[in-house]
C-alpha cells in the first residue's frame, strides 16, 4: 500500500463555513490530516511525500477551464471587490431558472458553488491542486504496477463537479484518479462516504468509460440532498454506468456490507480494470456529520470485499469527521484491502 | 391615490442576512415602512388600513401550493430539526445539475431560495401574506374604478418566483396585483427597482396576458446577477412579452428617463389596460444597495411619464434602502403619477 501525501493542505485553513443557519468552524480541518498521518506513520507502508504535479491537460478533462481559472484567482478578486476577507462564500446562487453566468467577483462564487461549505481562502487553490496531484500520483503508481495506493487528499473531492465546488471539495480527486487509471482500461469508482458523491456522478454521468457507484444516506434526509436517488442511471452513452444505493439513517455494519456486496457485483458486471475507492469515514457511529452506525471492524471487511474483486485499487481520502477515530478507521480499511 | 397598508409587517424582523461573506443586519427593515408611512401621512391621500385578505385561489395562480405550504410551516420545522433559531437560511442550494426536491426541514430552504437574503422567522408568513393582500386590495380598488392606488408592501415581492424566495421577497406582490387587474384586461408590469425583477419575469415568462418590462442594473455587475439580460424575450406564448432594459452603473436621471420612454413605448405597443408599477427607490444616488445616481426630481418625472400612458396604475412598493430619503422619494413618484 503506497501512501501519497504532503503538507500543502495546511495553506487551506478557513475559519468558518455557513451551515444550518449559522457560521461555524468547519468540520473539515487540518487536524484530520494530522491524525491520519500519525496512524499511517505507524503502519510501515511506504510513504511518498514528493508528489508529481497534475498536468493541466488532465485537470481540464475533469474540470472546465473557466472554473479552474476561477479557483485560482477568486480570493484576491473577491477581497478587492469588498467581500469578507475571512473567506469567499456565495450569498446568491445560480439556481433552477436563473443560472446565466455573471462575471462579477461577488457573483461568481454563486455560479461556481452549490453550498456554503466550500470557503475559499488565499491558499485553497494550492491545497486543492496538491490534493489532486496526490490522487494523480497514487493512480499513476497503480498504472505502473502497484496493486494498491492511497492518496491522503485534503481538501477532499467527491462533491466537486465539473464547474462547481461544495461540501469542502474544490477539485474532484477521485475523478482525477479515475481519469489517470484509464490508461489501464475502464474504471469503476466506488464511493463509500456517507454523503452522495454528487460531483463525481455529474462528471461521469454521460460517460461509459468510468462507472460510478455510491453507497450513501438517502438524499431525502442527508446532505447534499438534491441528487443521489436510486433512479439516477446515467444519460446517453453513460446510461447504465451510474448506480446509487441510498441507505436509511441508522444503517449498521450488516446493512452496509450487504450494500457493498451489491456494489461489488455491479462492478464485476461492468468489466473494469481498476477501482478507485472514494473513502469517507463519516459512516462511523457518532460522526458529527453522519447518521450511520458502522464500527471500525466494518472498514476491514469493506477493504477485504473490495480486494476480493482482484483488481488494483486507488484509495482516495474523502470525508470523516469523528476525528479521533479517523486515522485508525482508515488503517482498518487499508489493512482490509492489502492484507497487511 | 388610494393608500393600502397595515402593521403586520412588524412581525417580520429578522436579525440578519448573509451577504458578501458575512452575517449582517438586513438592509430591508421595519424602519423603511415607518418612514414611508410618515411621508404618506403628510400627503392627505386616503389611507386604507383594513385590507382584504388575498384569496387562496389567487395566491396559487402565482405561487405553487407546495411553496406556500413551505412558507407557512418551515420556521417551526427548521427549529425542531436543529436549524439556527435566528432565522431559516439555506446553506445547500438546489442548483444547475442537482435540483431534485428533498423534503428535509434543513434541506427545503435550499430548494425554495436562490439566496441568503430572505431569512424566514416566526412572523414572516403573516407579514408576507398581508403584503400580498395589500397588493391585491390596491389592485381591486383600480379594478373597481380608482385611477391610482399604492400598496405599501413589506416585505417586498419582485424577486419571489413561483416557488422561490430571495432578495427580501417571499410572495410576489406585483404579480398578485397584475393577476387581480386581469379583470380589466391585459396588464403590463413596469419594474423600476435597480435590481432585476427576476421573480416577476419567471412567473410570467411563458404568458402573454401579463407583459413584464424591467429597468435595472446590468446583471453582469448587479444583484441578482444570473438573470435579467437584454436577450430574454419570453418563451412560448410569452415570447415578445418580456423586455429587459439593463443600464450601466452610474446611470443618471437623463439615462433613466430615456429608458422609461423606451419602456412606455413598449407598453403602448402591448395594448394593455392596467399598469402595475414595481416601485423600488434603490436607484436613488447613494443607496447602499444601489449604484445609480437618480435625484428625487427624477421620480416625479417617472410618475408623470407613466401617467401619460392614460391607464390606471397600481403602485407596489419594492426596494429602497437610502432610508432617510425613502418616504420623500415615494411621495415624489406618487405626486408625479396623480398630479396631486
Amino acid at each position: 500500500m503506497h501512501i501519497f501525501r504532503n503538507d500543502t493542505h495546511l495553506q487551506h485553513a478557513p475559519v468558518h463555513e455557513f451551515y444550518d443557519g449559522a457560521l461555524i468552524p468547519p468540520f473539515e480541518s487540518a487536524e484530520r490530516a494530522r491524525i491520519i498521518d500519525r496512524a499511517l506513520d505507524a503502519t510501515g507502508y511506504p510513504i511518498h511525500e514528493t508528489i508529481s504535479g497534475i498536468p493541466e491537460s488532465l485537470l481540464t478533462r475533469i474540470h472546465t477551464h473557466d472554473y479552474i481559472h476561477y479557483l485560482q484567482h477568486i480570493y484576491a478578486r473577491w477581497c478587492t471587490a469588498g467581500g469578507a476577507t475571512e473567506a469567499v462564500l456565495p450569498s446568491t446562487l445560480a439556481v433552477r431558472w436563473m443560472h446565466r453566468h455573471s462575471p462579477h467577483p461577488l457573483a461568481e462564487p454563486g455560479y461556481y458553488a452549490f453550498d456554503l461549505s466550500a470557503p475559499i481562502v488565499a491558499g485553497t487553490w494550492q491545497a486543492a491542486r496538491d490534493a489532486a496531484s496526490m490522487a494523480y500520483s497514487a493512480s499513476l503508481a497503480v498504472v505502473n504496477g502497484a496493486p494498491y495506493a492511497y492518496a491522503r487528499c485534503r481538501p477532499p473531492g467527491h462533491h466537486a463537479g465539473s464547474d462547481m465546488c461544495g461540501g469542502y471539495c474544490y477539485l474532484n480527486n477521485a475523478a482525477i484518479a479515475a481519469e489517470t487509471a484509464l490508461a489501464r482500461g475502464r474504471v469503476a469508482i466506488l464511493d463509500i462516504d456517507i454523503h452522495h458523491g454528487n460531483g463525481t456522478q455529474q462528471i461521469f454521468y454521460a460517460r461509459n468509460d468510468v462507472t460510478f457507484v455510491s453507497l450513501h444516506g438517502q438524499p431525502e434526509v442527508m446532505y447534499p440532498y438534491f441528487l443521489g436517488f436510486a433512479d439516477e442511471h446515467g444519460v446517453g452513452s453513460g446510461y447504465g454506468h451510474n448506480r446509487n444505493i441510498p441507505l436509511a439513517l441508522g444503517s449498521d455494519d450488516a446493512t452496509f456490507l450487504r450494500a457493498i456486496d451489491d456494489a461489488c457485483a455491479y462492478i464485476q458486471s461492468q468489466h473494469v480494470h481498476t477501482i478507485v475507492l472514494s473513502a469517507g469515514f463519516d459512516t462511523y457511529a457518532g460522526d458529527p456529520l453522519g447518521g450511520f452506525a458502522l464500527t471500525r471492524d466494518c472498514y476491514v471487511h469493506i477493504g477485504r470485499r473490495c480486494a476480493a474483486l482482484g483488481l488494483p485499487i486507488v484509495v482516495v481520502q474523502e470525508g470523516g469527521y469523528a476525528i479521533e477515530a479517523l486515522g485508525d478507521n482508515l488503517v482498518a480499511l487499508l489493512h482490509g484491502i492489502s492484507g497487511v
